[in-house]
């Protein structure tokens, strides 16, 4: 029997590259997105046209808003989005796109529509390597919230709730282009900026923005991404 | 400094007293509920009600469509609500109105919530001794949740993430109920059934009116929910 994987997807290149190793692996995907009120509402729909090209089964965006308490840059207009890998600094260590509890909120969802499925996977393309520093990308914490996922549901209490899934962990950005490459994706229809326009093109200059240029020019490919000017 | 506290509200007999029992402690309190697509919506406005007597100094009802998956017969309308002890015995521990990773997805959303405040405290009304065998209402739940909240925020990672606190937890509901009434609980204004109508009035059939209807016999003291016959 195909066993089923509820994959998280973003939009970006990170969960999209996740997306084509699951299917890889052989199993059966339903992608899940989120309309958390974010900025860059264009990875949603970047998110959307990934979960169809790689022929997920179901594909849900669940709308939970985390501008009603803010507290973000991504979340709170009143935090502008850091354009300099200064600005990023000058906060020790966690930028202030770090959204709170955003991991955890999104991969308690994935566990209750994994239990209603079935499903016996969870991906998330969480990256330790070249990312923002947010906490909830490190493998502790995936590995503290798998121990809890086994107390928190039915399935799990019965031995058959799901195992979280983080193939990116420990690649560096050059590392899951080359082999997102090989498994088919199209980065181009992947959107990573922080501020992505209406028309999904990125401001190049974000933390999220110089993380994946840096990640093309390390893997020797060209960088497909649309940029405003 | 006054020191803030997160308490979920549910509009029920537990989480209203657990309120009770955070403002006696002295924290500034913030109400937290849920509008999930639960059957007994009439729970949200005894949640708030008990919010304002209480004098929570902020009260927020945050939507997550849990109806988007389902899985439970508290939200979704094809399977019905047991009204008998034997109907629950049959799903041998854990009965259909289980909602899959319920209490996951709230404590994850008080984190972020109590991350912004500054909080350090999030109180939950969970018990373990007259409860209806959910899994997410167990201290080894509560324990591995707490283990994770603290990798999984900034706060948590600073070493000033919130404790969890669930006074309730081994306490009979006829225990409950009295230490409420000490604490100036109005228990007329609260709604437990999982099913009640629209004014609010319980079935008095199913899991949740069982178990508080024996609250109230155990403690000695006149029941006031309002049942619909």
């Amino acid at each position: 029997m195909i066993e089923k994987a509820v994959v998280l997807l973003s939009g970006g290149l990170d969960s999209t590259t996740c997306l084509a190793i699951a299917k890889q692996k052989g199993y059966e995907c339903y992608g899940l997105s989120f309309d958390y009120g974010q900025r860059h509402r264009a990875e949603l729909r970047a998110a959307e046209s990934t979960a169809q090209r790689f022929g997920v089964s179901d594909y849900k965006v669940i709308p939970i808003n985390l501008r009603a308490f803010g507290g973000s840059a991504l979340t709170d207009d009143n935090i502008p989005v850091p354009e300099s890998e200064e600005l990023a600094e000058v906060e020790g260590g966690i930028p202030v796109t770090y959204v709170p509890a955003r991991n955890t909120i999104f991969l308690a969802i994935a566990l209750g529509w994994a239990e209603v499925l079935g499903a016996q996977h969870i991906f998330i393309g969480v990256n330790a390597v070249d990312y923002s520093g947010y906490p909830d990308c490190r493998p502790e914490f995936i590995d503290a919230f798998q121990t809890m996922a086994h107390l928190a549901t039915k399935a799990g209490t019965e031995g058959h709730g799901p195992v979280f899934h983080t193939p990116l962990i420990d690649l560096s950005k050059a590392d899951i282009i080359k082999l997102g490459l090989k498994l088919g994706v199209d980065y181009g229809l992947t959107t990573s900026c922080y501020q992505a326009d209406d028309e999904g093109r990125a401001c190049g200059l974000c933390d999220s923005c110089r993380l994946r240029r840096k990640g093309f020019e390390g893997a020797c490919v060209a960088d497909p991404t649309r940029y405003v000017s």
